[in-house]
């Protein structure tokens, strides 16, 4: 097996799991318990892109746990084909949720001046969530590119 | 020469960033043209990020036109790499750009329905422009692709 840091069945990759679940939880959170998300679409939209990618690592955060334990290969090249097609689909979900939900958030804050208008809008912590759905990004993106390297290698 | 579709250095790879001008081009100007565009930063920026691409594209056209009449081999392992990052920034703000974009039309038309109250406001021409930088961040992407894969058959 590999040593490649962060690729399926090793360590830094069920450690790669947790973090994008624990951020993501977070990001959910922090924008659940902001007032008035329901309204826009963009916000609700980056909730969901969230959620899969809440279940997807969660679900990869299972199989590392389980092979890390039985100390199993799960470098096979059917199987990480689709954990980076699956991490690359969340990935541009979540990107494209926090786009949208950031210029949302700009047009709020600084071209229109709704936040300081009206006041009871959540504005910080969708702020929050929105800067917590990039480090989800982030760390998915990490996935991603170090189960392609893997592929790479068996080239 | 490889010929690989859409890769520097081919009639496809020409055609390809053509249409990539042309469309951002149309979609400048669809945007350019709408009242009001300029008070909301998602639609500067996309404009912004539209202009990167035009520059990058009808650069690599002029390369690509050389290429093809004095039929020169472009397909060295350092500057295919550096276009293909170069593609992948560009396709990236792109995307970013038009997502973003998306996101406050929509809550322009159907979250606030600000652009029934206030009529002035070119939500069509909006919405038209936006449609215009999905294709060209799909054409971008195709480039991108071709490149990439262009990469990967020389390893």
């Amino acid at each position: 097996m590999k040593l490649i840091v962060g690729s399926p069945g090793t360590w830094s990759g069920l450690a790669l799991r947790v973090s994008q679940c624990v951020f993501a939880l977070a990001s959910i959170c922090a924008m659940a318990s902001g007032f008035g998300f329901t309204n826009y679409s963009a916000f609700f939209y980056m909730i969901v892109a969230l959620m899969v990618q809440l279940m997807w690592s969660l679900a990869l955060a299972c199989v590392d746990i389980f092979s890390v334990r039985n100390t199993k290969d799960l470098h096979d090249w059917m199987l990480v084909t689709l954990i980076v097609v699956g991490d690359w689909i969340t990935a541009v979900l979540v990107f494209t949720g926090a786009s949208a939900s950031a210029s949302v958030t700009i047009l709020f804050t600084r071209d229109t001046h709704i936040c300081r208008v009206y006041t009871r809008l959540a504005c910080g912590q969708f702020a929050l969530s929105i800067v917590l759905a990039f480090i989800v990004w982030l760390l998915g993106a990490a996935s991603c590119f170090s189960g392609f390297w893997l592929l790479v290698s068996f080239l």
